[in-house]
């Protein structure tokens, strides 16, 4: 049996670390706002899927509390990614895998520099959570996660904790890791930021003809840095077919929506900075992209409090 | 003498045509929605360079009673240029020239498809200037006028209307008209809707150092456009004295901000739209613009009352 130890409790790391735990794996919670509400009353999951709650779990509040940990899930937004040089010494030993369940790209080459030769994986949520209250993990629907490898070279470990998420519930596939991180961003990129900049909700960009077109024009420029930096797979269909999904869904607020909403920091620099940066390096330029970037580093000081 | 027809009576019409006015010039009115006042009332301009009452002016409710004029300035906004089909030919004889004081690119020439062979004169305006009762002109700074001629055929009235522009106290010179388009577009195609997009003034895009890089790219795309059209004479160093200029400014609302705020039709189709499709014609992209003209209409069907 794998010990998984979860850094943050927030909307991702409480649902799927929640999911796990209750499916009986060993699980080390890390929360800081949190902790003695938790360690008082647990963790519940208020889901689509089945609500569930788990009265005790293990749970620190400081990092160097922690045990070393064959797993360790990162489930914090990537604007608190400089805490990680304090937060996950303490959790790892000689051969933990760490699975990033975040936003954006560059984000592995980013912490593999900070903590060089660490074995780390991709996590790709489809997931609509949110944290309610202490202690509450709302969710509302989807919930599957893909891994992608980035730098996990014991393979044994990787299709463990493969095995585990699919034990535990959760959808889960092996995906190529930077192909999968552009498939994300293609969805992300655009709709994430144009439902800040305009102050809207997903369903409302694609009623409207004019940024209904705007939103494929973006995706075609995230699938042009995708080839750019070496991803061929992703053709113009995918763009549509995530158009047609986004139309299918109710009224949706992205995270970064719910983040500009509740004054919290924008994940701006993995979600935008970094790939249109790679773009360019790769000698593909996004202006579009790299506009929107600029709206929102303008409402971005705006909205912080 | 020249007898001078106004349209529109609002911060410009009501200006230019008040100037005139009081130079001694004939000019008659056309207005609308103040003709009950204004005839009563007169028309007065509150004015940085001396404010002034013209106690009676010759004003009319409908087109049909307007003389004909020799030289016809329209001052409406160019969302209501439709009008100008049964506006205009009442004021017309065979030699009229009618001066199109308004923004953007291409309106020329579609009040020439409306009316083959008359002559068209642009009139680039720049000025601060509201309307803000009936009656009532409050001109705040700047006031100057260049004439751009498009197809007046008659060099003398061309010349003449120059004249009487200067001694009416006007300061005014004669421009190349696609290129002087251009050069105002340079200004107004970032300024205007990016003020409008992200709900503020010039001052602050202009101190964010994001959307200050993002406005002189936004400049260059308009550069680009204009040599595209061929307009060659606008180069690199203007896009930066364009920029020193408005930094220079208090913190200002361009006219589309303000219309927006009034919850009026902006001036998307002539300030973005057009130039736009001039410019793809010729073979040049403006992705940073035509991103601009989609959010301004998604923007647009939320500010109309």
């Amino acid at each position: 049996m794998r010990r998984y130890g979860v850094i943050g409790m927030g909307a991702i790391g409480g649902y799927y670390g929640a999911k796990l735990a209750y499916s009986g794996q060993d699980v080390h919670f890390l929360s800081h706002s949190d902790y003695a509400y938790v360690r008082e009353h647990g963790l519940k999951v208020e889901s689509c899927d089945g609500s569930f709650h788990l009265p005790q779990i293990h749970v620190c509040q400081h990092a160097e509390d922690m045990p070393q940990c064959d797993v360790v899930i990162v489930g914090l937004k990537t604007t608190n990614n400089h805490l990680l040089s304090q937060l996950l010494p303490p959790l790892l030993h000689a051969h933990t895998a760490v699975v990033l369940i975040q936003n954006g790209i560059g984000v592995e080459a980013d912490v593999e520099a900070m903590f060089p030769g660490l074995q780390l994986i991709a996590g790709l949520a489809f997931i609509c959570s949110a944290k309610t209250q202490p202690g509450l993990v709302n969710h509302q629907c989807y919930g599957s996660i893909n891994l992608g490898n980035y730098s996990c070279h014991d393979e044994a470990l990787f299709q463990g904790i493969l095995r585990d998420f699919v034990a535990a519930g959760i959808q889960t596939g092996e995906v190529p890791y930077l192909e999968a991180r552009w498939r994300k961003a293609v969805w992300n990129m655009p709709f994430n930021g144009m439902t800040v900049a305009l102050e809207t909700q997903t369903d409302c960009l694609l009623k409207n003809p004019a940024t209904r077109a705007l939103i494929r024009e973006q995706m075609m420029e995230v699938i042009g840095a995708a080839r750019a930096c070496g991803v061929a797979a992703i053709d113009e269909a995918f763009a549509d077919k995530m158009i047609a999904t986004t139309d299918a869904m109710t009224p949706y607020s992205p995270s970064m929506k719910l983040d500009y909403d509740f004054h919290r920091p924008m994940e701006i620099h993995y979600l935008y900075t970094r790939p249109i940066e790679l773009a360019a390096e790769a000698g593909f330029q996004m202006p579009r992209l790299k506009m929107l970037e600029a709206c929102l580093k303008f409402k971005s000081v705006r909205s912080q409090p």
